[in-house]
């Protein structure tokens, strides 16, 4: 049995993230998402870079944001991955983003498995599968 | 009986919103879902702006995005805003991204209604509710 | 004798371009030149997506900016951009952001002309010069 | 005599950040600027959070940036942020991008210093002042 693997970023809130209400804008969390996904890749030792040099692509084919509570400008933020499931050639990654442990904001994407030559879905080969999900 | 009001923004996709892949970034839908929301209410006769003189805000309480289809550096988009529903203190806009009547993304976002004076939630006075749902 | 080309681009700002203070964040309008910038080219008849199927590149070597008054949500602006000068193997836009006829910001970039294949500077093909100087 | 004092980021670029040319966009350039000019603040011992509860604003009135090499994604930048100088009503901050110790980029910005409730110049306290330029 292996302990779930998380991708983690710890991140200040810039000013640029911000908007005029004085909290941060609603897009920038699919960008925050999109960082702790790739710490999750590299905390499993593969990373994106890594799998985009095997032919392999995870295009976003689905978002979904919860927004709970608003980021501020300086807010230390910790976002943290999970890899919900993998199945054939879909994977779910789970997301949610905090501040001195209060939840602002949870969701998850839906990533195709793409060949970067064909760009039609393709199954991991089973090594790279194995590493995702820590039957190592 | 009314027609159903559109937010209607064109927009010519600049290098800033690609990614490596070659392709907009994921997180930009939502920058364009907004301005779609904009011109929506702008098409109802009362302005983003002029909605929060009267101490109201529509802060988003939840995001959904699907991709079709990728958006490309210099594609003409359309982007179009509807409201789906408004009951209580919350309302659904429902968006769509096309590029030469291709379908590239469409979703929705869900909003509060706010006082931005006791950041509580309020009903819409009856005038603003019926700008918005068009029974004029 | 020519008249000056120009890449003309109107915006209307959303709430993803402001920050707390109210105002478009100083990054966002090097976006905006940017986007003028492919206006002058689709202007003088040569888009930048046909530049590049050309095998050529004009990476930002240096930008400036001046910033004058702020641009603020719902503002609709215009953004212009102008030949400066092209020499060699560089070029320099002029930009300027107004609204409402009173200036928002200037600017410029110099760019070096690159080959996409080898990455090195080269001088453009005179055809491709006399488009863009307006000297057809 | 006191050393120089420096704000310092690492950050790893994301896809977000990246264009179509596979490097990071250049407007990106000036939110690193920023993030740097943050922690610069907060090894002074004044946050930027704090100088805006004492009614201070920095509004940007110039930036200025070279571009030397691209920064790519997954690579590891880091951003250091020093104060120019602070005469008067305005002061300069020194920003350079490197990645292993190569220079991706180097620039400036001049700010304002304005009351928040005027919107005014205004001279800096002088133990804000002293802050500032480590005459502590």
């Amino acid at each position: 049995m292996t302990a779930t693997r998380q991708g983690i970023v710890h991140y200040r809130v810039p000013y640029a993230d911000t908007d005029q209400m004085g909290v941060v804008y609603y897009g920038n969390y699919l960008t925050y998402f999109e960082r702790s996904r790739n710490e999750l890749m590299r905390a499993c030792g593969l990373t994106y870079k890594e799998f985009e040099a095997k032919k392999l692509m995870l295009p976003v084919v689905h978002a979904s944001i919860d927004y709970k509570n608003p980021a501020r400008y300086d807010d230390e933020l910790e976002i943290v991955a999970e890899l919900a499931w993998l199945r054939g050639v879909r994977m779910q990654v789970n997301c949610r983003v905090t501040c001195k442990e209060v939840l602002l904001a949870e969701g998850y994407t839906i990533h195709a498995i793409i060949s970067s030559e064909t760009r039609k879905p393709v199954r991991l080969p089973e090594d790279v599968q194995d590493v995702l999900t820590g039957n190592g």
